[in-house]
């Protein structure tokens, strides 16, 4: 368990207020009474007011919305110090006192393949060699994780999922502090990957761990191989992502979004259900409305292919 | 053994004629009288009335062209009812009953490597550190597999051929038929992955069993890291693959094709001997001739470099 | 221990001298007398007269610039040869004769981890379920490598670097000689890997060992998923490298550049530090201050968004 003095301390910052016991950071909307928050961007200073965080780290100049109830952890540099504190919730990557895993009936393990203490394999599931299960992971029934896909600790994969070899569910997110001298201080990702049932992935594809919560994949997506999936994103139902296609973080794709080869979208954009996206399109703001898109910058289909039409008269004259 | 009772079944269709055993699912140009095939895409129709297959699913506008002596599985969804009978034919990813794998002299097979059940491994082979060789693959002489490369069941690997970590030879090509109401049913992969004599590929790619038939990887080619190559795929003798490109399923590259850094192609395309692609081209048609080509979409490179010097002078005015 | 000997039969040369003993190859800048070298592209021509190698290939044409007390060894394809030459210096991948791996104190090898002989693995290290730590490699102190990460031979990896699932240091580069008719015959990669302390890499990215010397990624760089690192690159203090890009051989980032989401550099070039790099970014030739860049070619970021408002004006033309 970790106190707010605890983290006070790692953080060199003194506060007014009792040393109660912290579970995790979270986002100043999200935050229970149990976890503490922060305020970085000041898009955000209206969730400040209404936080119900136990703790926030604030600025001096911001200092002065945080609620009643609520203990400001007052810094120059609040993110820096958010990700300083983020050390202290990340578990143990090895816990040898977690139970012993469970695995459920017919489940196939092969005897390379490692389900780590405190997972729980559901039945049906086939284990192939090399395969890794981390801790306090659940699988549903009938998955198969193909010889040396690695899924880390806390994931949770829904009924009939198919991962195939090399694929890394569950890696750390990219996410860092900067310190003044251009340094990179790391904000540890104590969120984790949810695959909702009948998910298939392709080879050596990506899917990062959520900062907080939970980067999620819905049910019925397929995903092509080396594909990326940053942290926090949702993937919508019956979306389908082909090789070499990449999704920033925090990015949402409504159900049945198709993402040609190669195409990427920003962080942070909400994609319409329905929305086809051109291989090697650009996505770069949010897309209200279904549709066929191509292009970087993205553009409907048609009008992309209108201008290379008028690129290649260009090119004539 | 399946019989087309059980596939008719599966597929909720009633046929008239005999309860043959089939033994594959084909195109309708390849599949033999003991193999099942399907005609979805009407420009194969031709195919249709030529074919040797058991039995085909067709919709009731084109069951008339189904030849004598081949039984017609009339259905409105004859690629979906194609992709439900596929799993029928899917083997099974770990088979006990398969006979112990044969490693040949002087070959060194790591503790934590797994060679399976019904694999053959030639002479003077190095298989690495959790390496991994599924049911009846077959290596040839002094291949090289290093640390946690995965080779999928069925794969055939020629002579001196050398695989960089990390990468998945065989792994499910992306295919799907859809429901109408948006769901994809997979269309299992039952063919497999030739990579000819001394084929090297660099750490991290992925290359895809073909859905009937072959992916195919000529002699002497040379594939970089994390390259996508898709199912039914056929890369020339001496081609040359940069890393993070991609080819797309079913597309032909002929001999000594260079493509450079993330260049990529779309799907069932053919690609002429000896022709080179810039770094980042995208490939959409087919290239009937040598030459140096760039951008996206494709031209040739000293085409694509004065559209961009006009680009600059349209930047200026 | 090789001698000139053993070279030039291996690659059908006769030459005047001693039968000396060579360690390596190497550039003619770097070799020292115990080295031997090759001169192949003509720039290069000033390095070859005051090479301090024991042996250069070279053609007829450039023989009489080699210096006294250096041997030429005259071919019509000096690099063709050098390539034969270097596979007589690839160390063993098991190599038996080795001492047994040293563990530093507290620190963890899973039970399906490798830690190859001849390896050193510092104190306080964690190395998961699937792992490969390759001959001779040293580990400082308190590193990570999940599951599933493959660590090539002779890699060097500094404190508190942390390398998620699938990622792979030290594959070889990817370098042939070509014949006149147009097969690859493979430059063995000789070189190694060098991680500074405190170097993040996210998962299934990877960095290819150098031909001769080493790639290097320096301090507190942190890389995202699915990066390519060429050989004999080095990537600046501070670097932050984003999802699926590139960087191709030899190409040197100063300290803090930014490279966003599947950009990528040609290879040899040199990148000013604190650059920055839009996504997708392609960068084809040197940058030689900081600023924000984008676009494919290369240009500042900001032009490149007026290029794509005047070609958005073409458009409605």
């Amino acid at each position: 368990m970790i106190t707010l003095d605890q983290i006070a301390r790692e953080c060199g910052i003194t506060y007014e207020g009792d040393a109660t016991s912290i579970l995790a950071i979270n986002t100043l909307k999200d935050a229970g009474a149990d976890e503490i928050s922060f305020l970085d961007n000041p898009k955000y200073i209206a969730d400040l007011s209404t936080t119900k965080a136990a703790a926030v780290f604030v600025s001096q100049a911001t200092a002065e919305h945080v609620p009643e109830g609520t203990i400001a952890l007052v810094d120059d540099e609040p993110y820096l110090k958010m990700a300083l504190a983020s050390k202290l919730f990340a578990p143990l990557l090895v816990d040898e006192t977690l139970p012993a895993p469970v695995i459920g009936k017919g489940s196939y393990v092969a005897p390379t393949a490692v389900v780590a203490n405190g997972a729980v394999v559901g039945e049906g599931c086939q284990i192939l060699a090399g395969a890794y299960v981390g801790a306090r992971s659940e699988l549903g029934e009938n998955v198969t994780l193909h010889a040396n896909v690695t899924v880390y600790h806390d994931s949770v994969i829904g009924d009939d999922c198919i991962i195939h070899s090399g694929t890394v569910i569950g890696s750390d997110g990219f996410g860092f502090a900067h310190t003044k001298l251009g340094e990179h201080v790391k904000i540890y990702q104590n969120g984790n990957v949810i695959l909702e049932h009948d998910v298939e992935i392709g080879s050596n594809s990506t899917i990062d761990r959520a900062v907080f919560g939970s980067t999620r994949i819905k049910r019925g997506a397929k995903l092509d191989n080396l594909i990326q999936i940053g942290h926090n994103c949702e993937i919508g139902e019956y979306s389908i992502l082909v090789a070499q296609s990449g999704v920033a973080g925090s990015t949402t794709l409504g159900r049945n979004v198709v993402m040609g080869g190669q195409s990427a979208t920003a962080g942070h954009l909400t994609i319409a259900p329905f929305a086809q996206f051109a291989a090697r399109s650009g996505i770069t703001s949010d897309v209200k409305e279904k549709g066929i898109y191509g292009g970087f910058p993205l553009m409907q289909q048609r009008q992309w292919l209108r201008l290379q039409a008028k690129l290649a008269r260009l090119l004539k004259s």
